[in-house]
């Protein structure tokens, strides 16, 4: 199939490269969507139901969140692309005035939201479950609906259709994403279908656009650096608006980053690259090294579900304040960071709340984890100037 | 017993009429506090465990909150009174900045908690759990904490203890709270009892008073009119700050109308008069008629953690965001608030967010219903200046 669109334009998206590092990969750049700017490298928070996961968008904004996204397949299940666009799209429905991003849905139905992120994604999670997974072909996957069991068709055309529905800025191709105990032979086989639902995707977004979405194409190819080239020729080749990274990255951060060194000179030197499902701090601080523009992941409110709180130069980057040690502890999480939730708690008041299970303690520590990751993003970006990233990074990952 | 000091002085508080009612006993008062001056009628937002349930302080101010409360038994259990005052006070420990109540503790161990207030206050809870309280004698009363089983006592002296090392502006003297189901006799005897603990509150708080805190005696009787003018007669004649309306009102609105009728004209002219845990919209209305000055209910934040959103004039006073009708309803929970809550979510959106049980709903309503009962005490102020409460009530409630 070559059927595609190969002049696609992107009239009201741009990206700069406004700087770039003499030491390294790492870059500075301006990411122009119709809802705003954003200056890169940036963080794209979780809203995986239209909701960023016990925080209001007010409180992103205290939080000076730039972008957020949400979840296709969780929106085609509940409460439907129908109603998102009769309600006016995803900003207009959620109440989000910046940038958004939505994904293809394909993830979700791959790995049936199963695991975090990195576990998926960097091929820890071998037991991954996939009993609503219940066919993958050429013309895309079938699945049951975790909601009623409906069987439901996911393939390019439906996911640019529902994405477009959305509305979101950024919108992603339909791609399968592979586990990491598949052969090289089926990751193989997989990655040239995910080229072609690419130039489906293309085909299909082509069909509905007028000028509100940019369409990024992913890279995948598991750990076989000469199946990610091609891939990422592909990708570069293609009249995408920008450039995704996907599937499984290898067992090791090693492996990861030795996949994004091998890919980085071929990606399109103009186009924002976006890092699939990564997000932890260390990995932010290895990966603008190989011109990542953005991230997205669920750990920052993921993990203050579970009362961890992200902490500069933490032990592996966090605190547990269900941790007895925190009983009586009268410091806030960070007095430097100029935020209620940071400043305004002790240590003491958010553990009894978890004792107490007291929702406040979820909100408390997940607007303050983005307000983290969201001063880290801006620190990054001014040592990528500067040339100070290993600094930076010594001062939150002391070890 | 009579040891108690008959000259109680309050010099950091304050209580003011400073308007009267022609056409019945409601009023206009200033209530000040050493954490600041509220405007009465006043509605106290339930704080249970040192926390407003999915709110944080800075939402509660947001919702123009003036004043809110939290319990002695749950903070005695989970942090524990010393934690608390460790931590410097309930203020500093919940980062609240303006005037707090505590009640003695006495109402949980007598319901263990269970049941909504107006279900247990106004008898209407005829299977209300015991089995951790163990035994009530003329000394206090003995129960299992819920936390660990460990056995503890709560009597006045230990109320007083507990309530000022939470210190808390408003406190409660110990009381027993009878249930609706009890004979008159035991009706009587308890009410004299929470008398004798009356005294024995009044003596224990003597000896920390300090000038942080105002006392409050509590009115007892069950539903019989005699025994609650005796009760009543008490808590005139002692060295109280504030006046308190407790224990079972009845089984029905008139029943606990009538009550508040008996005591009216016996109540100490010059002190604040709060409704122990009532506060419907129609109760307000109608209370405030017989010179109730405050109020506490879990309601407003209860009933949001059903999906449930107070409306102006709406039936029952609320309506249920649960229900199918208001999933495509593009309209806000009042455009007329001026609070993101209220006016920038569709209730399709909040129906959304319950479907997909994404708390981001609860805090949501949570916060609406606190800024409607903030705005409807607004109003009734304004009402009982203008002699106009019952065109506000029929605005309110139509029916």
């Amino acid at each position: 199939m070559d059927s595609y669109n190969k002049n696609i334009e992107y009239p009201n998206f741009d990206f700069e490269v406004t700087h770039q590092s003499s030491s390294s990969g790492a870059r500075i750049g301006k990411l122009t969507t119709p809802h705003g700017v954003i200056e890169t490298p940036n963080y794209i928070f979780c809203g995986t139901k239209a909701s960023i996961k016990n925080l209001s968008p007010t409180q992103m904004e205290e939080a000076q969140t730039d972008i957020i996204l949400a979840n296709t397949y969780h929106l085609m299940i509940q409460p439907g692309a129908d109603l998102v666009q009769k309600m006016g799209g995803l900003h207009k429905f959620m109440n989000w005035k910046g940038p958004m991003l939505t994904d293809s849905g394909g993830f979700q139905v791959f790995s049936m939201g199963h695991g975090t992120c990195a576990d998926e994604i960097k091929g820890r999670n071998t037991a991954t479950k996939k009993e609503s997974l219940l066919k993958i072909t050429e013309e895309g996957a079938v699945f049951k609906s975790y909601h009623d069991g409906a069987k439901l068709m996911l393939n390019p055309e439906v996911s640019m259709e529902l994405q477009h529905k959305l509305g979101a800025d950024l919108i992603m191709q339909m791609d399968e994403c592979t586990a990491y105990q598949v052969t090289r032979d089926y990751t193989a086989k997989s990655m040239e279908m995910s080229m072609r639902w690419g130039d489906r995707s293309l085909d299909a977004f082509d069909k509905h656009h007028n000028g509100t979405q940019g369409l990024y194409g992913i890279i995948q190819g598991g750990i076989y650096h000469d199946l990610r080239k091609v891939s990422a020729e592909y990708v570069a080749d293609r009249p995408y608006f920008g450039t995704a990274v996907g599937g499984c990255l290898g067992g090791s951060d090693e492996e990861m980053y030795s996949i994004l060194e091998a890919i980085q000179p071929i990606n399109h030197p103009d186009r924002p690259i976006h890092f699939l499902g990564i997000g932890k701090i260390k990995d932010i601080f290895e990966s603008v090294k190989y011109g990542i523009d953005t991230f997205d992941c669920v750990m920052p409110t993921r993990i203050a579900r579970h009362g961890m709180a992200l902490i500069k130069g933490a032990p592996n980057e966090r605190i547990n304040l269900v941790n007895a040690r925190f009983r009586d502890d009268p410091e806030p999480l960070d007095a430097s960071l100029d935020i209620p939730c940071s400043r305004d708690y002790s240590k003491a008041y958010i553990h009894h709340l978890l004792k107490a299970k007291e929702m406040l303690a979820y909100q408390i520590i997940s607007q303050h984890n983005v307000a983290i990751i969201n001063r880290l993003m801006r620190e990054v970006r001014e040592a990528i100037k500067t040339d100070t990233l290993e600094a930076l990074r010594k001062e939150y990952l002391p070890d």
